[in-house]
This record gives C-alpha cells, structure tokens and sequence, in this order.
C-alpha cells in the first residue's frame, strides 16, 4: 500500500514541453540533453528510487536512528541503499566531469532529486546536506582542501554536513559561539552544534563537516563568523584516513518523523579540540554559507515536491480500492474514488504537486542559465530569477505539501489515521520542510524585502509579464479563455499587492514584514497559475495534434482547470491580509496575548 | 514548556457577553445560572483540568496504551484522574438530576468539556464517547435498561462505547455485518467491530457497548441494522456485577495520536456469543444513532477548541522566553513575540479559535433552548439552528485546529520538530478530529444538502440575517466601521454562494457535491466573522463603560480586527470553487489519475 512510482512521465513533460530543451542547448559545460538521454536518465534513476529506496521508508520509520557510544546505528537497508546511489553515479550528477561529476544540467538533477525525497526522504537528506558542503568547498576552498577533499564528496564515498545552529542560535545565526583557535595552518575547534542531518553514521567511510565559529579576534555579531571544515577521520597527504578527530555525537532528537536521518547533537573539541580548516577568508562564513543557501533552499522545495507525489499516489491506490458509499442515484457501493469529494481532495493534491513540480523545475533551468550560459547579461538575468524563485519554491512548494499530506491522511479515513499503511508519516516527515534552511517565515521575509522591494519589483514583474502572455495565449483559445480570465485576475491582485508594498513599504518597515507570508503565498499562486496556464495550453496543441497520449493530456488540462478553479483564487483571499496595516498585531499588550 | 491553564475568562466572555446569560432564563429543569455559578462552576473545573489532567498529557503521549491477555494497560495516572473527574460529578454536568446529573446547561457543560480536550483529549475521549452511549440509552432504551444502565453511566462509574465501525463499513454504515441471534429475552451478538474508542480498560468497573448489529431477519442496507447494549460484565437485578461477558479486546492500533486513548478491535462472540439488550425498536440501530450524533460531532468541534487553544498558550509562551533576532531598526535581540510574523503566526491561531468557541457555545446554548425552552416554537427553531451549526462547529472547528497546531509547531521553528516539548503531539493528536464521528466531508454534504438545501436556504438566512444587524452596528460605530464593511463583503459571497447551489443544485446533484467542502468553509468563516463581530461590539461598549479590565476588551477588538482582515478573507477564494462546476473532476479517467 506504501508504494512509490517515479514520476517520470510527469517530470518530462515539464522539462521537455513546459520548459523545453531547447533552453539548455548552448549552455557551456553541460552534458547535451536530448530528449533520449532525458527519459533514459530519469528511467534508471526512477528504477532505483522505486525499487531499493522506497521500500525502505516505511522501515526507516519505523526503526529510526540509535545512539551507541557515539556511534549512531541506521535502519535496516539505509546503508546498502545509500551505497547503490554511490554507485549508480547519482551523488554527483550535476557535478562537473572534472570533479568526478556526470556534468548534467540542474535541471534534471533535480528531477532525480524529486524521486529521492519522494521515494525515502530521509535517506535522500543525506546527499541533500552533502551537496551543501560540496558546493560550500566547490566555491570557497582553496586548492589544497579541494584536492584532498572534493572528489569523495562528489562521489559520495564520503558525506558532508552543515553545522549552523546552536542552542541559541537558530534563526539567528549571529549568536553563533562555537570556537576555533589557531593551531599551526588549521585551527581547533570546541564547541556545541545541533540539529546536525546526517551528523554522523557509518554508511560512507568520512563525514566532512562544514562548520561555523569564531576565531578569538572575531568582531561580535554577523560579521565575526568563519567557516571550516572538520572531517570525522583526518586525511593524510596521499588521500588515505588517518587518526579519529576530536568531533563526536552526543545525542540524537526524538522527532516527529524523518526517524531514517540521523539528526545529531554534535560536540566539537571535548578533549585536545577538533582539527578544522578554515575555507576561503576568515569572518566571511556567513556569507559563504548564504551563497549556496539558495540551492539547499530549492532542494527543500523540491523534496516537498516529492513527499506531496507520494502523499497523491498513496492517496489514489486506496481511493480506487476502498469501496463505500454510493453515487448520486447510484444503487451499488463505488470506490471512493467516485465520490465528488473524494476527486476534489486527490485534485487538489495533485494540482498543488504540479504546480510547484513546474516551479521548481523552472527555477532550477535558471540556475542552468545562471552558471552555464555564455552571455553574460543572461546569467545575470537567471540569477535574478533564481533569487526571486527560490524562496518561493522552498516556502509554498513546503507548505502545500504540508496541507497534501493531511489531505492524504483524510482520503483515507480512520485508516490514515493509523501508522499501519504509512499514511501518517508523510505528514510527519514533510512537516520539518517548512521550518528548516529558514523557516517559510524567513522566506517571506527574503522574497518581499530582498527579492521583490528592493528591485523596485522589476524582476518579478518580468515574470508577470510572460504570464501576461499565457493570458493572450489562453484567451485566444475559446476552451481554454475561462482559465485566462482567472488567471489574469490573480495577477492583477498580486500586482496590486506589490504596488501597495512598494508604496507603503518604505516608510514604515513593519508593513512588509506583516504582509511577507500572505504576500509570498498570493506570490507562490499566481505563479503556479501561470506554470498550469502554460501546461494547459501544452495539452490542448498536443491533443489536437493527435498525440498518441491522449489520456495523459487530457488529465493535464483538466488538472489546469481544476487549479484555476479550486486552488489559484485563493491567492485573493490574502489580499486585505497584505494590503492592511500592522496595528492590530502591534497593539496587544505583552501579557495580553 | 507544556503548561495549559483553562481559559475561564475568555470562556465566560462568550457565556455571559457574546451569548449572554438572559438567553438560558426560564428554561425549564435546568439550574439557573448566576454569573456568580458560571465562575465557581468554570474555576473548579479548570482547577482538574490544569492541576491533573494537563500535566498527564505528555505521559499518556509518550507511554500510550498496552494490551496483555486482553487487559488494556493505560498511562500512568490517568484512571485516577478520570476518577477524580467522576467524584467531583463532571460526568453527569449536564444530565438530568433525576438520573444523578447536575442539570447544568449543556452551554456551561461545553465550556468544561472545552477544557478537558484541552488539557488531555486522548483522557477526554472516554466521557466523551460515554456520553454518545448515555443518550442513546437515555432516550430509546426501556425502563429496564434505563433502571440497570444509566445511573453508572451518568456518574461516569462506569463508562460506555460507540461501536459503529467494522473493516467493510466505516462512513457507509450500510455495510455493517455484526450479527444479532435472539436468545431469551436478549441477543447473542457476533462479529467484530474496530476503532472502538476506549473499548477497552480497567479505569471503570464496567463498560457499556452501544453496539450497531443485524438480527436475522433483517433487510439488507440502512434499514437492518439495531442497536444493542452489550456489557462487559453482565449486571444482576439488584444492580451488582455478574459473569463476564463474550466481548473482547483483540487488538490496540497503532495511532498518529491520541497515545493514551485505547482504540480497540472489540471482537462479539468468539465463544458462547456476547448477551447484548435490543435498545429501542429492531432495525431502527441508524436511526437512533444518528438523533444522538449531533451532540458528539459538536463535542469534536469543542475538541478542537480546545487542542487549538492549547497550542496557541504553548506558542505564547515559548514565544516569549525565546531571544532570537532583532525588530526592525532595533539592536538588541528580542523575544520572537515582538517580530510581526510571529504575532501573525500567534494571531491567526487565536482568532481562529476565538471565532469557534464562540460558535460552538452558541450552538450549545440553542440545544439549550431546543431541549427546555416552554415554547414548542422556540424549541422548533432553535433546533433548526443546532442541526445547521453542528456539522459547521465539526468541520471548521477541526480543521482549524490542525491548522492551528500546525502553526504552534512553526512557531517553535526547530524545537517545534522534536517531540521534547510536546508540541508535535498536539498535531498528532488533533488530526484525528476531522476524520471521526463523521469526516469532514460528510459534514460538508450533511450541511449543504441537508441543513441548507432542504430548506430552502431559510434556517441559514435567519442566522445571516442577524449577521447583517452586526453590519450595521459595526458601521455604526466610526472606529469599527471597516470591519462592517468586510463582513459585510463576505455575507455577500456566502449569500451568493447559496443562491448559486439552490438554483443549479436541484437538477446536479453533483454540483453541491463538489462544491460541498468549500461552501462549509466559506460558511464557517462567515459565521466565525458574526460573532468576532460581534466580540467586537462588546469589547467597545465595556471599553467605553470604563470596565476594570480595559486590556482584556482591547486584545478582543484587536483580534476581532485582525480576524476581519486576515481570516475572514479567505472566505472569497473559495466562491469561484463553489460556484463552478464538477466537469473537470468528473472528465479524468480513472486510470489517468
């Protein structure tokens, strides 16, 4: 009943005719894509998620992580599974060759990523949290650590972790107290970190930490926080393991789910101090670390991407089994799966899922265009794309899976209820999205100051002004002039919207950072609007050309009419949200609330 | 961390000024309720609510419940805590004196049992289902039953279940195959029923199964199906216990939530056949279910009320110790309470709850005047009300709750992901609500179709009609007139809405099928947006009148506000759902789903 299929037909269809090819073509460095080595790609990698990791994810569940004498044992199968992707190459797919990388474009990285989170997503952490050292190394690190450390972190022969948070410092990362003190051409370190993913485990022979801290002349606050590596084992000159470093796991979190990944309470420098080496400049960890904050952030995304196909396929298998009930006039018990509110349910799972599958994909061929194009007026130019999408993919591609999980445990009935059929663990595994690599709050905050404000709106609004077009498009269309109507309703709200922050939003701080979260969810809906306008004028031009796959364009125009219908119009309902002011939140007295 | 404190004050705000102590005057057989009793009555039970039962919430979470040799091991603590419930009379609050009840008003008894789900639900759940089999014994049994039942069920001595779902039937009732063979003047029942709340412990010297079955004559469907009152050990004449009966625990689920609530698989017969009594008349078991179900879906809804405002005093309170990042323009880091999207956070989770105890209370003080009101047109009319706001108290109630829960994890950002704090488990346990006593979906059918279609729209409009006097008293009033202004707006879509389902929903049966969860939703914030109102009106005249406890009214006006501006709102993203229609749910083959 837990069954996972990969989503491949589906993620072609946004790669090849939602996006489309032709996009990539030029970009410098990138292994060409066709349309062959596309569906042969995401065929193998769909094998393994289907096969070997998604049977597991109930296990992982249900056995989780333990702690022995510092050594954390992982559910039964993690390991050997972790290994087959090792193997299979898919740790470094997006990496270059010279790396030891497959050199594919992001954009079907990412494809392949979806399916790992959808399949098992806490194994698929593990690699989630090593591409972050990976890059940090890629970019920041100087020759000497690249060469003894990327290429196994390529591999994944090794993992990485992140170490950011400390017990009071969270969201706040300029309260960051972990030390680091001079020792010769590295440094020790001593120090607390904790919610460390994958923090430490046995299924690759090193674990690399990237960690933040403090030098002793560190200024105070933001600006005094450097970044260095800290493997588990250390690596002599010849790349060969030598001696323990003196970084531990003290404890595991007792959490709501995610039970297969290791979150780990780590201890840095109990005894003699850890060995760790400073990447790139000192004081500037934060801002490395904010550098590649974007793709760890799409990743989240795309994870909430994966859990959400899940939560949707699970849901349907049951719907078409489970009898109960009759229809309107009818005689005999149906599946649910006929019940009008059943459909309404499993449409708005699966039209939420393929709107932000769409954005997700979207935004990660930006990032294509960013690294690879040779203009460079257009890299600059995804960049700003990247930026603006980024928070929106982390934070509404989480949320609604969030909201596709529960509604996943609600098709089911009392027996979603019940861990038996490994209905609940989505929601409680998918749960963490919204709050980790900053919470959706922290993402609103980003998108409308940051992405939005400060640009004076201009890259948003080159945005708006494609999905202006997909308005033409569909309007042209008889069939199809219904969803362009709704569609440009949305936009003319979340236009408004924006006018009214950037009219208001100057003067008085507190106006964007009340609006943030409704503004960013209007935001992430009209957005997904325009990716559903633009599959559904896909499937009407693939229908009448006689497409041999009738059925699965038809699903698809039938999905944009439902989003149009059912999910995009609740982007007006943030609308007094956004346009209103802050007073009735600031004017609670403290012991009032 | 996981303190609840009951909310007495805010609980009696909606007694004695939103609802409004006038309204329970003159009804008959109930205790007259002073101001004076209101408060003695809600302090006392908030005493065991917060000193007792709260702090078990987190054992009964963590230990859960065991089965051996089909004796059901509870948490620690709690058969002591449900008997100090039973001793200080909270079972029978609302019963009639002549039974052993207080006679108190099922308004002032919602107001405790608010407090009992808020502070433990899974122990909550035991009056809760007692309460079901109560009244249905109370109202169809026959003398003899009544003379040998009741009196224990009412003190809560012994409690009662609602054994309703077996594998084959669970919203379709139709399907149940439990079997019923006359035996003397009993039955001797066979079968397996599961989901059996609390159907098993050793907290109660007996326990009373309310048991849906079918004798051997009876028709296929619905209208086969008897009710039967089935003791775990039978009782003599003269009131004492006698053999054990065939009726057994096989099985405990393994459960997202509610760890200390045992939910059974109750197996009949498995060797001389369960006695069971024939409760009322054969073949009407549905029927009499279904007269008592009103009162259990409301509990539910009280349910939620109660685990939202729970999660919300957590958030508070974390909200306030926890230092992290600075307000805008400011130096210091300050409490989370002070950054507006945590306050947007906060707020919207006490609106929320706010708006649906004030309806959930209303819709008790109606049952109040349905049941003793001397004016038969009174009691016709004030059950209209009840049976229009029961499934909207159920549904909306719940589904807030989740969300609400939802939000107090978001709040605690990672702290929020670890069961530690016990902040998780209130989304665990709370998930149940919209899918038992009747999933939220079919609230959404009972309501439209039912409650709203069937008559014409007339009962709802009676109720929008006093909505609109708000409106006006709103706009009356210079400094609330804006929130008039939206009411009004949304009174407007809810009307249309109706207009829309009365005139195409006649001839599709399917159109208010699929629009059926939508147009709940856009009802609950509506009728949620009365009441704030409402609040609103109050908290200005005691603010004018100079009340001692201006802060109090305040923070009610500013969450009435925020509740118009934030909340409210949403209700018109749902009206193009409602008023579409079912084409393209019904167009998607069933194996391109």
């Amino acid at each position: 009943m837990t069954t996972y299929r990969a989503p491949t037909r589906d993620l072609r269809f946004v790669i090849e005719e939602l996006i489309g090819l032709e996009r990539l073509a030029g970009l410098a460095d990138l292994e060409a894509v066709t349309p062959e080595l596309l569906e042969a790609v995401l065929a193998e990698a769909g094998r393994l998620a289907d096969e070997v990791w998604a049977p597991l994810n109930v296990t992982g569940d249900q056995q989780g992580c333990s702690l022995t004498d510092g050594a954390v044992a992982l559910p039964e199968g993690f390991a050997d599974a972790y290994r087959a992707f090792v193997e299979g190459g898919w740790n470094g797919i997006n990496a270059p060759p010279e790396h030891g990388g497959q050199g594919l474009p992001a954009v079907v990285a990412s494809a392949t990523q979806e399916m790992w989170h959808g399949a098992n997503m806490a194994l698929a952490l593990a690699p989630m949290l090593s591409a972050g050292a990976t890059t940090l190394l890629q970019r920041h690190g100087d020759a000497s650590l690249r060469e003894r450390f990327l290429g196994k972190l390529v591999s994944g022969e090794w993992t990485g972790t992140m170490d950011l948070s400390e017990p009071q410092a969270g969201s706040d990362l300029g309260q960051v107290a972990c030390r680091a003190v001079p020792d010769g051409d590295a440094y020790r370190l001593h120090g607390e970190k904790i919610y460390i993913t994958w923090g430490e485990h046995e299924a690759a022979e090193n674990i690399i930490h990237l960690v933040l801290a403090r030098t002793p002349d560190a200024p105070a606050g933001h600006r005094g926080i450097s970044l260095f590596l800290v493997p588990k084992y250390l690596v002599e000159a010849d790349g060969s393991l030598g001696a323990r470093n003196d970084v531990h796991c003290t404890a595991l979190e007792d959490k709501l789910g995610i039970h297969g990944s290791p979150t780990c309470t780590i201890a840095y420098g109990d005894r003699e101090g850890a060995v760790g080496y400073l990447v790139g400049e000192a004081h500037r960890g934060l801002k490395y670390m904010f550098t590649m904050m974007n793709e760890a952030r799409h990743k989240v995304g795309l994870q909430g991407v994966g859990v959400a196909e899940r939560a949707y396929q699970q849901a349907v298998a049951f719907a078409r089994e489970r009898i109960q009930g009759r229809r309107p006039g009818g005689e005999a018990a149906v599946p649910i799966l006929h019940h009008p509110d059943v459909r309404r349910m499993l449409m708005t799972m699966r039209a939420q899922t393929e709107a932000m599958r769409a954005l997700a994909l979207l935004a990660a061929a930006e990032m294509d265009v960013a690294e690879h194009s040779p203009d460079e007026t257009a890299r600059a130019a995804a960049q700003r794309r990247v930026d603006l999408l980024t928070p929106v993919v982390k934070a509404v591609a989480t949320d609604q899976a969030v909201e596709t999980a529960s509604l996943g445990i609600q098709v089911h009935g009392g027996m979603g209820y019940v861990e038996e059929l490994g209905v609940p663990q989505l929601l409680r595994d998918v749960r963490i999205a919204p709050i980790y690599e900053g919470t959706n709050g922290i993402q609103a905050q980003d998108f409308t100051l940051r992405k939005v404000l400060k640009d004076g709106g201009e890259t948003l609004e080159g945005v708006l002004a494609e999905a202006d077009g997909v308005v033409e498009a569909l309007r042209a269309d008889s069939a199809l002039a219904g969803l362009g109507d709704g569609l440009a309703e949305a936009l003319a709200a979340l236009r408004g919207s924006t006018q009214r922050l950037l009219r208001d939003g100057a003067d008085d701080a507190l106006v964007p950072l009340t609006a943030a979260t409704p503004y960013l969810a209007q935001a992430g809906l009209v957005l997904g609007g325009w990716l559903m306008g633009r599959a559904a004028l896909v499937a009407r031009q693939q229908g009448d050309a006689g497409s041999g796959d009738t059925a699965f364009y038809t699903a698809k125009l039938h999905t944009a009419r439902f989003y149009m219908r059912h999910v995009l119009p609740r982007a007006h309902g943030y609308t007094p949200a956004i346009r209103g002011g802050s007073d009735e939140l600031e004017a609670i007295d403290d012991e009032h609330w």
